[in-house]
This record gives C-alpha cells, sequence and structure tokens, in this order.
C-alpha cells in the first residue's frame, strides 16, 4: 500500500482568507450578510451571504477573464487597486483579489493626488476599481496613472457607463452578470501575498507593507480568541448575533480587520458608504447596529450633533476606539450620552496589519470601581497573545517596568509585516536587532500595562526631561468643557521645547484658557498625575484642530502653521 | 543599507507551545496557577505560575543533562514517555519535552500491558517519566522495555527512591533541584512534532498519531475563537476567572486540549492526581471550580454519589461531554443535581488532536426554549471553524442534508494527523481523496447539524436498514429510570441482526424491561422520533455496562460476552 499523508490537508493545511470567506454561506447561506446604505441616495441595498459569495464567485472568474496573474509564495501576484469607500463591492474585492491569488491595494483616498499617484505606480497596479463618487479624483490623476493601470473598473449603484476621458473602463455590475456563479477557489500557499497598504506618508513619501493570507488569518484567530480571554465587567457576548457597522474605511489598513472578523463569525455587516453623522444615527437606528470601531473623532463628532437626541442609539453596546489615545474625557461623555455604549482603546499601525495591543481588564480587576476599570480602559494596555511586545531603550535594551523610563516600543510575531515592498532601506531602518521599531514611545506601569507616551517625532522635550504628551491630551480631554484637545511642543530658547495645548471647547462653553490650567492644577498636579513642569506654558482655544488623511491630530500641519497658533495663544504663568 | 527583513520574526513567526507556556508567568507570576491534590493522601500542592515556570525550565535544563536530542521539522526528537495521572509534575513535562525539541509520548496506563509494551518499544521512547503510584505496573513490564528505555525518573510526593529492580532510576525533585531555573528556549521550527499520541486499540495494535506544534496551536487558538461565535444563551463568560479541573487523563490525546487552553488563558488548573468521586467533590468545593470536560460515565458516577448533596458544588457552572455521545436523559438529570451545571457535546479523536465538531446554538436559535436548545446542545454540531468536514457515502460523495442517509464523516484540516508513526498501511487506509477518514458514520439534520450515527464496525443492519444506535441510546437515557444505556446487534436469523439494548437502572427504580419499549413507542415512535422497526427487540438490565480505557462503551467486549447478556435479555414482541 502506498503512504498517502496528505500534507497539505492536515498539518500544512494553508490558513488562507477563503476559509473566512466561506464560513458564513456554508453556515447562513439565507440570512441578510450584508446591509450597504448609499451616503448620498440614503437608499439600502441588502445580501444574503449566498447572494454576496455568488458575487464574489463571479468577480473572481471577472479577473480570470480580465488576465489578472496570481502570484507564488512570497512573490507579490499582480496587484488591483482599489479607490472605494464602504460598500458591498468593495467587501466583494476584498475576498475575490486575495482568494484568487492576486493582490489587494486598498487607495488610501485621502492622501494627496501625488501620493495617490506614487502608491499606484509604485505599486504597479494593473486594475483600479473606483467608486463613481470618486470618478472626478480618479480623472484628476488619469494622464499620470493610464500607462501602469490597464483597466478601469466603475463601480456604482446606478447602470451605465458615466461620459468621461477614462479609457479601457468596465461597468461592475456588467461584468459580473457574464461570469459564473461558481468559482473553484485555489488552494494558495498561505504565504501568497493578501494585500499591500500603504503608510500614510506623513513623514515622507508612503511605504508599502505587504501581508501574506497567513499574517492576516494569524491576526484574526488570535483576535478573536483574545475576547474569551476578557474579564471585563462590562463587556457585552453577542455571540454571532453582534451587528458591527464597518466606519473605519476598507482603505485604512484592513478596516482594522473588520472585513476579516466579521465576515468569519457571519456577522451581519452595515456599510454606510462614507462616514456621515446623519448616516450613522439613521443606521445604527434601523439596523439596530450593536459595535462600531472608531477614531476618537467620530466620538467628537457625535457629541457636538445637535440631532443626536432623536435618534435611538439604544443597540450600540461596544465601542472600539483605535488610531488614537482615547481621551477619558470624551469616554465619559460619551456614555452619559448613549448608555449601553461602552468603549476601550487598542493600539496599532500599518505594519502590523494593524492591532497589536489592547486594553485589558486583569483577572484580578474584576472587581474595581467603574472610575479605576475606565482608567484600565483607556491605557493602551496589553500585547495581543501570540505576539511579543517590548519597550526598549537606545541601546535595545528593555527599560524598567516602573511608570517611569520612557522607551521605543518594539514588536515581533506572525502578523507583523516582513518588509516594505521594494524598499530595502525603508525595511532595514525599522528591522534590527530582532525587532520591528515602531517609532512610538511608551513606559510600562506598575501593572505592566504598556502606555503609549508618544510618537518620538512628536515627543515634547523641556529641559532634560520629555513630556508625556498622550497622558497630558488624556487629562485635559476629563474637562467637562473639552471636546477634544491636542499638545505640541514649540521652540522655547530657555528649554529648549515648551508645551501648548490646543482645544475645543464643548458646544456654548464660556471657559477661558486660564481654566484648563486651572483644571490641570487641580485634577493632574495635586492628585500626582503629572508634575508642576509639565503644565502646559501656552493655551489656544481653536474651532477645528487639523487632521491626517486617517482622522488623527495632525502635528506636523499644527508645526507648519506654529505662527498661526502661537498668534491666537495666551501665555499662562504656572508658577 | 542591508536589507533585514527577519521573515522568522514576522510572517514566520512560529507557532510554537513556548507562546503558550511563556504568557501565564509573563501576566500572573504571583497568582497561584496550578493546584494539585493527591488522591490518595488527600494533601494540596499549589504552585504560582512563576513557579511553575521555573520548575519546567529546570525540568528542560534536566532533559539536556539526560542528554535528549531535539528533532528537526518532521524528523521525531527524542521521544520521552510518561505514565503518569494528573500532576503539575506531567503538566510540566507537558511543555518542558515539545518546548525543547523532544517529543512527548504519554502512555495510556489503562491499555493492556502488551499494548504498553508495543507502544514504548515502537515509539523507541528514551526515557520514561512514571507516578509512584504506577511502580508496580512499571515493575511488571520492566524486563520487556528495560533495552528500550534509557533512562526511568521516578515522580513522588514523597522524597527518596523505592527499593526496585529497574536500573538507571532518577528521582524527578533531584533532577530539578540541581538545574538552573533558567532556559532559552529554542526558536524551532512549528513543524517539530510536539506529540505521539496512540490511539486505544480497540481493533488491533495501537497506532501512533503524531502532532506538530503548529497543529496543536492551531486547534486552540481556533478552539479559543470559536468561543465568541458561540449564541448560547446558557453559555457563562469566566474569560480568565474560569477554575477548569483537569480531569481527563493527560495520556488521553491531550487531555481534550485541557494543558494547552487553560496555561496559554492563565487560568487556575487545578488537578485531581486521577479521578475519584469524593476528590472531585472536594475540589469543586475547595477550589470554587467552574469548568469541566468529562466522558458521560462521570456524569453518571456522579449522580450515583450517595453523599453528593454533602458538597457545594455550586461553583460549576461549565461542563464539555466527549467520548460519546450525552445522552440528554444524563443531561437533564445531573443539571437538576446541581444548578447551574450546564452541559454540551463535542466530537474528535485521537487522529484530530481531538476536538473537530462541537455542540452549536445556531443565531437564528437564540431565543428557543430549553426544551430545544438543550436537543441542540446535545447533537454533537458544526466543525469548527478552520477545518473542513463533510459526510460522504461509499462512492466519497457528499451525502444530502435530509435527515435520512448515513455517511462516513471526513476531516480535513491544520490539525488532522499527516500520519500514523512507522505505519503507511494504516495511514494510508485512512488517508485517501484528500480526505481524512474517521470511521465514525453521521447524518446531516435539516439544520446541517452532523449528526453522529455510530463506528462504523457498531452499526446495526436490519434488513436492507441501519438502526441509528445513537439516537436510540439518547431516546433510552431520557427515560428518568434509566442511569446509562447502550445497544448493540446482535445475530438474528431473519434480519441479519437484530437490536439488542443493555441497560442500567437509577438507584431503587423497580422498573422492567418492558417499561423501556413503552417509553420507547411513547416517546420515539408516538413523537415520529424513531420508527417502529427500530424498537429493540430483546432488553437487558445490568449492573455494569463494561467500558474501554477511555470510558466508552466497550461493544466489543459485549459481542465476546454476547451469550451472556443474551442470557440475560428479554425477548420482547414489539408488534
Amino acid at each position: 500500500m502506498v503512504n498517502r499523508t496528505y500534507p497539505e490537508f492536515s498539518s500544512h493545511y494553508p490558513l488562507l482568507l477563503t476559509t473566512f470567506m466561506k464560513r458564513p454561506v456554508k453556515v447562513y447561506p439565507n440570512e441578510i450578510g450584508v446591509v450597504y446604505r448609499n451616503h448620498i441616495t440614503g437608499k439600502y441595498y441588502r445580501f444574503t451571504w449566498l447572494e454576496w459569495y455568488k458575487r464574489t464567485c463571479r468577480l473572481a472568474n471577472a479577473l480570470k477573464t480580465l488576465k489578472i496573474k496570481p502570484g507564488g509564495p512570497f512573490k507579490p501576484g499582480d496587484r488591483i487597486a482599489t479607490m472605494a469607500l464602504n460598500t458591498h463591492r468593495h467587501l466583494e474585492i476584498y475576498y475575490a483579489a486575495p482568494c484568487s491569488g492576486a493582490m489587494l491595494h486598498p487607495i488610501n483616498v485621502r492622501l494627496s493626488q501625488d501620493h495617490i499617484i506614487f502608491t499606484i505606480k509604485h505599486a504597479e497596479d494593473k486594475i483600479l476599481f473606483f467608486d463613481d463618487s470618486l470618478l472626478p479624483l480618479v480623472e484628476g490623476i488619469y494622464d499620470k496613472i493610464k500607462d501602469t493601470i490597464k483597466k478601469f473598473v466603475y463601480m456604482s449603484d446606478k447602470s451605465g457607463l458615466p461620459d468621461t476621458k477614462i479609457q479601457n473602463l468596465y461597468e461592475y455590475e456588467e461584468l459580473l452578470k457574464e461570469e459564473s456563479d461558481v468559482f473553484e477557489w485555489p488552494h494558495l500557499s498561505e504565504d501568497n501575498y493578501a494585500t499591500l497598504c500603504y503608510t500614510t506618508g506623513t513623514t515622507g513619501l508612503p511605504k508599502g507593507s505587504m501581508f501574506t493570507h497567513r499574517a492576516i488569518y494569524l491576526l484574526i484567530i488570535h483576535g478573536l480568541a483574545y475576547g474569551v480571554f476578557s474579564n471585563d465587567p462590562s463587556r457585552v457576548y453577542l455571540g454571532e448575533n453582534a451587528i458591527p457597522m464597518i466606519i473605519t474605511p476598507l482603505f485604512h489598513i484592513h478596516a482594522w480587520g473588520a472585513p476579516f472578523y466579521h465576515v468569519f463569525m457571519a456577522l451581519r455587516i452595515v456599510l454606510p458608504g462614507t462616514f456621515t453623522v446623519e448616516g450613522f444615527c439613521e443606521l445604527v437606528q434601523t439596523e439596530k447596529v450593536t459595535s462600531v470601531a472608531v477614531v476618537p473623532t467620530i466620538l467628537a463628532l457625535l457629541l457636538e450633533y445637535k440631532d443626536l437626541d432623536k435618534y435611538d442609539l439604544s443597540s450600540l453596546v461596544s465601542v472600539a476606539v483605535g488610531g488614537g489615545a482615547l481621551p477619558l474625557g470624551l469616554k465619559t461623555k460619551i456614555e452619559k450620552k448613549i448608555p449601553g455604549f461602552t468603549a476601550s482603546s487598542g493600539y496599532g499601525m500599518t505594519e502590523t496589519a494593524p492591532t497589536t495591543v489592547a486594553a485589558f481588564v486583569k483577572k484580578y480587576m474584576k472587581g474595581w470601581s467603574k472610575e479605576k476599570l475606565d482608567e484600565v480602559r483607556v491605557k493602551t494596555g496589553l500585547p495581543y497573545p501570540g505576539l511579543e511586545v517590548d519597550v526598549v531603550d537606545e541601546n535595545g535594551k528593555p527599560i524598567p517596568h516602573d511608570n517611569n523610563a520612557l522607551g521605543q516600543i518594539v514588536i515581533r510575531g506572525p502578523w507583523v509585516m516582513e518588509k516594505y515592498y521594494k524598499n530595502p532601506e525603508k525595511t532595514a531602518a525599522v528591522w534590527y536587532d530582532g525587532w520591528f521599531h515602531t517609532g512610538d514611545m511608551a513606559k510600562i506601569d506598575e501593572e505592566d500595562f504598556l502606555v503609549i507616551a508618544d510618537r518620538m517625532s512628536d515627543i515634547i522635550r523641556s529641559g532634560a526631561e520629555m513630556v508625556p504628551t498622550v497622558l497630558l491630551e488624556n487629562l485635559i480631554a476629563m474637562a467637562d468643557f473639552v471636546l477634544e484637545a491636542t499638545v505640541v511642543g514649540v521652540p522655547d530658547e530657555v528649554w529648549g521645547e515648551k508645551t501648548m495645548a490646543i482645544m475645543k471647547l464643548v458646544p456654548n462653553s464660556n471657559k477661558k484658557e486660564e481654566d484648563l490650567i486651572e483644571f490641570l492644577k487641580t485634577e493632574g498636579v495635586d492628585k500626582g498625575k503629572i508634575t508642576n513642569w509639565m503644565l502646559p506654558k501656552l493655551v489656544v482655544i481653536v474651532n477645528e484642530i487639523p487632521r491626517t488623511s486617517v482622522g488623527k491630530f495632525n502635528k506636523i500641519e499644527i508645526r507648519k502653521n506654529l505662527d498661526e497658533f502661537l498668534s491666537k495663544a495666551k501665555d499662562i504663568k504656572t508658577n
């Protein structure tokens, strides 16, 4: 008898996104799986999992017709780019492209035109799928990308192609119509590249992070598993009955994993096109959305919305916050407005696919008061199991766990990118000594929690000391008159740098700059959370704080226009 | 600049049991992690995670001193055998051996001596770690294994070596004392073999299933993740505050994953040595045990225990049942005795590491009545996500999902064993057409649940029909006078085989054989669950039903002593 061992179907069974894609159609074929609301027309589109799966099969067949070539293990296949919002079509491409062996490049449409053109050329994208609402943007860059991109696919809820100069243009729904709804998904290597995600490029040209099927699969399965480790008494277990709305754009580093978590769990997925406050409230109310992941800005926008009380948002019970530290004040305010709404924070970056560290209530904290637990929930937290995370000094030595030392966060593990696409120099700048270097600063507190302090480039150096800006920002946001706030360093003859606080007040507040310092003295200095020298020397009240394309405070923009901020700033003696 | 990509610390970061081992000492170094109670002396031994980890490091150093050679990827390292109960020492070996590159072979001490000797010689075990209580057993086989095993390690709560003929004998605690409590765990390949587990060998010689670190890691991480998919309203979420007692012997296929799940989650682990009813009750009460995984027999033993009501077992809220179908009657009875106790069933086998299919409440069943949900919870259920499971006919074609057709369960996925150790013939008998063939029969019902019908070899063929014996057994166990029951086929001149039911009554019951048939008519035939021809033709009431070494009903033993059973059987006319 022959020795038939089938390693490819046993120990070496590949970890593929295909496994995620196939689960819902197997378990819940006839349940509504995907709900999309066009944020302009307000129209709803609903698909059962079987319908969604068949459309994805049709798309995979269409990619073959369009002559997309799959890549081998650790050799990128043809790149398929998208310029698209959060629609069912984008979700279809998220699976059809990688699962048929191609590499998905979701373009951040909020980048500058130059950077968009750069990423398309650098990635050598072969096809571009784009939304009708982004037609002007595509037309604007068309002349510079038409030699790279061979075929364009137009996606719209209305049928027919627009009148445009774009050549080689196909219509998405027409493409699908002509194809079979059966597709034999290949048994790929798990080392095939699935996605190519560019960094925001705030400090230079965007860099392309590549992720294999294996890397994404292991991020998601560890992330799910981590859910059962949770000791947070406020956690609501919804199982497969959770109804998430994907607000994070699908063009931001896998929308933090949402399209993979939710499809694998066969949750009903709500897609809002793009975020609008009205659209958000309407969708939560009509779809009974239970879970969202957001940047802190979204919470601030909700708080500001005058019609918020007109909607029934009581279904919302789980909010994950990322892309910036979660100010405790903001958390408290939003939880007051929407009872049931409980938020906690996480940390990650493009190069880590993205999630690496998340808020975590340790087992012995279970009985702590809500106030103490809230402080834990906004600390960035503990590394995901399966990942190694440390904080090291300039010599690569781990810093002491004493709540004082600051160091750089370093990470390694199965879902950290191996290298930047075609960029060995930048790769070597982050990968050395066996660790990926994040460029983010943190301390480790007495509970062994990692507390993010700042980007290395954003750190404020005052004399020999470093101001923990995120800690300051969190303290400021606890003031009930502050809607959002950031702090930056400005040049100072004596200290090298001094701290400027920039804040936006809640609607109709009549508080002044001095009130902030008073608040920080009482709640910060007197309570031992900060020392006197950390108090901002300058305070500015503004209507808008500049933000980056991914919704973070844009400190580079602030520094560029420093004179304007300084002219409005109030100098406050703090001693 | 050089291209430093570190694939071994990024996408290819190995999935190792080492990652599980290191988590508790990092997150909860000073919490009690392991509690062991000697089932003979009744003494307790408690270890913090730091203590347990340091002991495991000492053991890994001792293995080096004993000259254990690690194996490469897909090449077995030196085999380390254990003949041991559920003690902290066994748990230490469970990590020290595989994580230092050796292969762990936990010997099922309930096998026949011949089979134990066979597995030791077949595995070429180099070291044998054994418990003091098993000294007579080891002495009994010593002459036949002394040429294979180079070193013996004696494990006892009392210090000193026994007076014995065994040569090359070391004492466990002495070995540890001499070693450093620091160990540099190697960055192994995930394809290194970690464990070698032999099948029970009910139908021939035991066969050795080999599992790589990757295979076990992926089983555990999928198993954990599956916890967050749960829609069962009775599920209690304990997070890291769960306190499991490992009752399943560590020598039964990874104790169903317990040493890996619990260490990774840093749960307080309670080890009872071996199962005794008194020990179980005492440990639940003193340690506030929340979770156990058991074979149905254990539940039957508890029900029979006269002092059960003297203990406070209210902490027990989660019971997983495997190793045999969970009779609904048994479930109902035990839940009545111990409120809070909720049980559900799973399915697996040695070759699948073991878990593959588990009870699952689908999202739309959430609001169902307790009665209906209980029926769902004892159906074997749905495949674990990440695994492919199907039921096929004799030609390998999937059977229809209509609750009628019977077929063989076939499985493939990352934690199915690739091959039997040194046994290509048996490997080829189970691995063909790209699937591992389980030899178990099942149907798929209208909800798409896999319902185990029987072992292929246990199936009863009556005329042209196959009797679904597990369905019958479940129905019988619903009778409140039945403690446990099984059915087997006996030769019949007319029908080929006819069905004999063997039952053990609850204490002090005065029910007769005919009462069972009456019950099956009312609850089975009249309610459409079975048809008239499926009713047993023979019924036997016994004091004990024979069991295999892993606690399943031993139908082979019953068939061997068929005349004895037939002499007691009552022939019942059912028409």
